[in-house]
């Protein structure tokens, strides 16, 4: 399929370098050209002698690296804003991981500044669109199988949170991929959030409010429950059960190896999103790979990442005042009207 | 174990039929003495020439009949009150089918005769407490292997309602055995509830609400979610939930026999609750029927249904109003202090 | 439906205490009348103070108590020959624990007593066909849904074997139950029988021959085969798939309650069998006392259980000498010809 | 990870086009660089228009042509020994579609010719080892989780059979899956195999004996039973239950989206073992391309596709004659001492 795509890939922690593993050695059809961290030793880390990879600690330069043709983006949240205009600016199709930005401020800037460029470069890192199971359940929701939808019922549990998590972020660092899940598969927008707390267990950290119930409310009046439940304790378990007027379906339930020894027949739940999701952080590289190639530009636009941060912005203000929030967004540009929401195919 | 239990049966409609079938052909111990019925060949047809039968159109005359030493209600629910207080008055064990009674205020009559009669002899017909998936349930909550409980999610659908149902009903009859259900394995009252209705279904009559999604809070902070839809239109499925600080147990999801067929793999759906519940009405009736000849009472009490009154009519009120209802109950009579809506077993 | 049918147990063992209970407690419509045991004491305490019982050292006069109107043989097998001539000679109906003889000529010559007879009063005790698993699977195959059967895979496990269990008696004592249901399920005489000894298990007693993996051939060419393991160390499990020309169903894979709790979603194996079938267990009795009280003579047949004699007798001969045995039947009565393997509904 | 590997494919029809595709789009490190058909059309389109890529009539040439540094051999079974041989002759690493010859005579060559070399060149295209349930179960058995194995169930069931397939192909082609299968997940030799027939399927071709059940035995003991269906009807089903001394374990059950509708609750089954097993193909290639980047030869090798291809002759034998066929290897080369069949992580 021609040369391979040049990849500047910026931010090597924890998912940059498990990109920068991926584009070299698992995706087809692309390279790492350069890495940029302010942190050097971190960035000739995560490159680790793959041959032909600059290192730089300033992301511009890196994007001017010699050899570019795409960006993507791992840098902390509060980077993604200058580095996503700068690539806008130089015409270099780009990957960001969420959030698109920290604030809904922010995300706005983005669109507005790709609406102005007139069009699309920007794909947004919500990696369950890249799903097996979500991507069955979209095609049921779509061919009408289950009929008009007017549930999902959603649970998002970790083993426990990292240190420094707060309770705001089981809403925009956890819940944010249920909002995108949602708003992809009923192909609706979100219009109100209610956040519910029960007793927070004593496994979470003191004072965090863990778990939590979302709400959410969709402008064709279908109901999206979420729980959250960051310090479950005993797995990593994302599910999501659509009800439609026809039907229903459920994924995430997958049980693989069944072992029957004493007393109980078990199957392993998976401990970390990495397990998980791994077919599916491949499978959405490799779609931005291949797309790019072919000069296209496709999955979850600047848009979906916008809609999201607001719908979370929401969500947190409803968790601290106790009540319903609306949801509204700004007018949605033209450039985004086609491919709403939606493209990951 | 002695002498079978006469039991008068009052009426003799569809659940009634079936509790005579029953007690004369499935539960040991107990035989049919009387049954009274306002539509006398309908009661004639009920007891299809079990011998030693008497037929009443009179309830009362049938709880005087010779032979009777317990009573099972099963009319309309605006007959049960005066049912309970002329068993009451007569010393007379008594099943009461579910609601006690139709209103709360009438409940609490019910719950302050017994009380004045110092000694309980009313058992209500919650049935779900003697299913053996609910029993798995609140043996893994007594016991502790899920530690504290944080959330129910429940689910219940029915393939079509009956004509006449109301919105109303699916709270007061549908979601009144997720009421008894959760304040029974989680050992605590309810405090409030909310009613949210997603966009109703199109397979659902004209005007009915349905589905509902019904949000219940506990005295000890618990969050139980409930969603009633009776016109899935696919099956009859009852499902639960429990989600505690250690642990997460399922009920409800049981299948048997798996065919494979036709390039999928599938199981059948119940249609019907008499069918899903059949084995917990024959041990609720039997647990029942053993506990009477023994000379104890056990299972739910008049407390119990009281209680579950109060609840539904709190929703009723969250259902037409759309926010949230406290639920507030009349102090607890010393009588129901043990028992608090347990003994089932 | 009249007077209780008064009933002779035969035995008082761990099978007959269990049987008296169920008469007593479980039942619907019979009562025990009489009782007896070689040894009186463990006869007095399995009846344990129910009220005009009768205890016998001597089977025959138990059966001539008065009051006795059938009769319920859970006496060891050796002893079963004699008694079930003894209550044909009364023309009292008996359900005859398995085996109906240790030998297949006592148990031909039970069939060819009752044949002279001209009428059928023994019902044997495979429980197995009233297990709601095999009964739904029976449905399946007479209603055509699977096509023409053509393999049934079977598995029988238990968590360990008694004192004294020989590799024998994993034919004659364990297999025999899938020889059963394997007639029953299929409406086919077995016609040879070939027994392969696997590696036996270290957690087996010393010499025993366990697992084994047993292959039936039947007169139209069905496979049948069987993986009997009685010291698998985890639990019962009793499976069971049918292959037919259109599909395939599987029984026996039930899980009730999933807890999901310390890394894995697990369920409970039972590890009993009167765990497993005990529903079972009550509804064979259940009918057979329904069918005595009407007169009718239904479920399993002495044709039955010889024919179920002669291929556990063949499988031994094939597990000492390693081979392929045929298996060959006595003619079959005409009494027999209607109700062939049949009849447990 | 530095250059990438020029792949010569050998073969274009439907496995070597799909190879094609494979290294082209989907794996990572590699570029197909020759391809050889005898039919050149074929092979045109097969490459459809790839840069880069010499088309060739001759297989030789294809190796011989600048940039080959591999192959990939996927010509039908007659073709793979002179292929082979002349990779070897060229000391280029091959990647060998199964069978590795057709018959063990050519297959003893094989290993004899690698032997004399020294050194390991081929890897054989075994790709179960590289499916997830296989490697679970392999790691299950091999961590002694489940104590020592005595009895593998396995089940392998096709939609249809293509045009042309013959009884002995059912051994051969399909059930030489399982054999390889087996050897790798017990680490042992097979020893003896028995073929049995039941009924044939109405749904089969005239005169193709389908389903069959084959057993295996294995040199320690462990008894092996494949049922092999390939004109089940209803869809492509692979699995496999282990039962060892500790426990058992089961694959082959995954069910992904449950859907729930008309009555029943229901999973798609896979209907072609290129959507069964797609990841372990990908995952099959990338790992060869991966280790011979590295200069490493691991996976099957080519004692274990003659070992197959023994057992797989035995089989046929056993299927015409009826009786049960020893299983004789040739003395085994220090060569395969070490990697004995495994290698596949």
């Amino acid at each position: 399929m021609g040369e391979l795509l040049g990849v500047a890939v910026l931010g090597a922690g924890h998912m940059g370098a498990d990109h920068i593993r991926r584009l070299d050695r698992v995706v087809n059809g692309a390279r790492v050209v350069a890495v940029a961290d302010p942190d050097r030793d971190r960035a000739e880390e995560a490159v680790g002698g793959i041959e032909g990879v600059r290192v730089h600690d300033d992301p511009l330069a890196a994007l001017d690296a010699p050899g570019v043709r795409a960006v993507l983006i791992a840098s902390p949240g509060p980077a993604h804003e200058e580095a996503l205009l700068a690539a806008f600016g130089r015409g270099l199709p780009v990957l960001c991981e969420k959030p698109m930005a920290p604030e809904s401020d922010g995300a706005l800037r983005v669109v507005e500044a790709e609406a102005r460029l007139g069009r699309r470069l920007a794909q947004i890192g919500f990696m369950r669109r890249y799903d097996s199971g979500y991507l069955e359940l979209k095609s049921l929701l779509d061919g009408g199988r289950l009929g008009r939808p007017l549930m999902l019922h959603c649970t998002h549990r970790n083993v426990s949170s990292p240190p420094g998590f707060t309770s705001a972020m089981l809403i925009n660092s956890s819940v944010s991929h249920e909002i995108d899940a949602a708003r992809w598969l009923l192909g609706q927008e979100l219009t109100a959030v209610t956040v519910l707390r029960p007793a927070s267990s004593s496994g979470a950290p003191e004072g965090l409010v863990d778990p939590q119930f979302v709400l959410f409310e969709t402008e064709r009046g279908a109901l999206v429950d979420v729980e959250v439940f960051v310090n479950c304790g005993f797995g990593y378990q994302v599910r999501c059960e659509a009800v439609g007027e026809a039907g229903s379906a459920r994924i995430g339930e997958e049980h693989g190896t069944v072992v029957t020894a004493g007393g109980a027949a078990s199957a392993p739940v998976p401990q970390d999103y990495l397990v998980r999701f791994a077919a599916a952080y491949d499978r959405e590289v490799q779609s931005w790979v291949d797309a790019t190639r072919r000069g296209r530009v496709t999955g979850p636009s600047a848009w979906d990442g916008y809609a999201s941060s607001v719908a979370a912005e929401a969500g947190v203000r409803s968790l601290e005042n106790g009540g319903r929030v609306g949801i509204t967004l700004a007018e949605r540009p033209p450039l985004y009207a086609e491919d709403g929401g939606d493209g990951a195919r």
